[in-house]
């Protein structure tokens, strides 16, 4: 049976790795391309002809736009009451906070609102979607994006002059939420899985970044379309090796 | 050698716990009371005529307090140049944060601003009386209260209508603070350790809360005085069992 899929941050970077990668893939019915603008999205995206493909704007910050997405996705008829398949929260920031001089608790505040509160409301707005995708299927998938940052285990610290910690700290917020949703909506039909992309090279990645946009996102587009049960709750890397906490 | 610590939110709860048990302790020589309205502490708080005990008003959601409650320790000779051994934030807000119903983006920033942002501002700002101290001393600590749902292990949800998750986001952002500064300043000789205070018979506990402030202070009081190098950058109950991420 064929899915549908929404995907916030697609104008660029991994966003638009992955809108090009789960094109490919013949099991995807109607994918949802999230963009905060549009107009300034890479003409890449915008050439992308596959009638598989909507774009909607989303940002996710803003409150009304997350409602006039939902809308537009479930009212315009775009998947109306099959539901949605999987919603990929990809959209993020990293915003550097330095613990070596004053805080800056405005530029703080943004990892937050962006990647740990902007998914968390995205996943509440869309959740009747969702539900309704298990009503027909019987489950339905939410993912998002984390990072190795958010990994107590794994984490490296501020990393010198990138100063990680802000982002780390809001990336693990993202992985509680991961946490959170996987309890609580387990016996609704609702999966929550937290999957870090590697270090790809994108405009967040900068200098030094290992892993190409290109495969990055053709493994995390691949593990996506497999993710079950089994991985609720779970925190993995785009190659789908586990990682811990 | 006697020991300089600094705790805030000390006008009830679990703060006014560890002002008591920490007084015990004749190897504190200097302790200092933080809580944002002085005014408002609870009598017993006022009452305590201890000559090591010092009050201060801090806010840590309010930058200029912190800087002032900073300026206070440090230049009124509270501490002086003998600097801070132990920096206790323990100051911390629960606000209910429901995934069932439009998201109050308002209620979710709160315990992102006061429990992590506003932890970071007071280890930052308080960093150079700890490096004082690591002059004088060799070391310093600071210790952060987390949770018990701010381990990705061991979190348990939303917990029905107390609305948990908001929460757990931003105590599993204090671990990861911890998580980093122990990394960044490990060479520099601070430490930082995260410990969760039970589940505790306070305003936030509420009802079926299973430990008393008593028992709870006590533990920690005692556990705080005893941290050491094996210490640093990990995760504790307040008896002192480790906790998984
Ligand atoms: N690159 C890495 O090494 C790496 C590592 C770990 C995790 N990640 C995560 O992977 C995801 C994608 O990152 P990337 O590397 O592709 O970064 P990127 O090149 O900086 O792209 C970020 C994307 O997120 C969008 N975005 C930012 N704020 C938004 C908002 N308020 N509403 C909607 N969209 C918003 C951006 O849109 P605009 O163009 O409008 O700004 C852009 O599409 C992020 O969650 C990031 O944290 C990346
Ligand atoms: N009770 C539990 O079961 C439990 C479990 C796990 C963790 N904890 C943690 O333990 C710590 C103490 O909690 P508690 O149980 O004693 O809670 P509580 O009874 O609600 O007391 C909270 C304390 O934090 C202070 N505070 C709140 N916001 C502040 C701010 N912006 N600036 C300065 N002080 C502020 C409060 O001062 P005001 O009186 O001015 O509001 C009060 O002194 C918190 O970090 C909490 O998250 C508690």
């Amino acid at each position: 049976m064929k899915k549908s899929l929404f995907i916030t941050g697609t104008n660029r970077g991994m966003g638009l790795g992955l809108v090009k990668e789960l094109l490919k893939n013949t099991s995807i019915g109607t994918l949802i391309a999230g963009a905060r603008n549009l107009e300034n999205a890479q003409q890449e995206l915008r050439k992308i002809s596959d009638p598989r493909l909507h774009f909607v704007e989303i940002d996710v910050q803003k409150e009304e736009t997350i409602k006039d997405a939902f809308l537009k996705v479930f009212i315009e008829d775009i998947v109306g009451s099959s539901g949605l398949d999987i919603l990929f929260n990809n959209a993020g920031v990293l915003i550097p906070v330095s613990v070596e001089t004053e805080i800056d608790r405005d530029a703080a505040r943004l990892n937050f609102d962006v990647n740990a509160i902007g998914t968390l409301s995205v996943i509440q707005n869309f959740k009747p979607l969702l539900d309704k995708a298990v009503v027909k299927n019987g489950s339905a998938q939410i993912v998002n994006i984390s990072s190795i940052l958010a990994s107590m285990q794994k984490t490296f610290g501020s990393f010198g002059d990138r100063h990680f910690t802000g982002y780390a700290m809001s990336k693990a917020a993202v992985n509680m939420l991961t946490r959170c949703l996987s309890i609580d909506w387990k016996d609704q039909g609702i999966r929550v899985t937290t999957i870090s992309p590697g270090w790809v090279q994108t405009t967040m990645g900068g200098e030094g970044a290992t892993t190409t946009v290109d495969e990055s996102a053709s493994g995390l587009a691949t593990f996506v379309m497999k993710l079950g049960e089994e991985h609720n709750g779970k925190y993995f890397n785009f190659d789908s090796a586990p990682i811990e906490w």
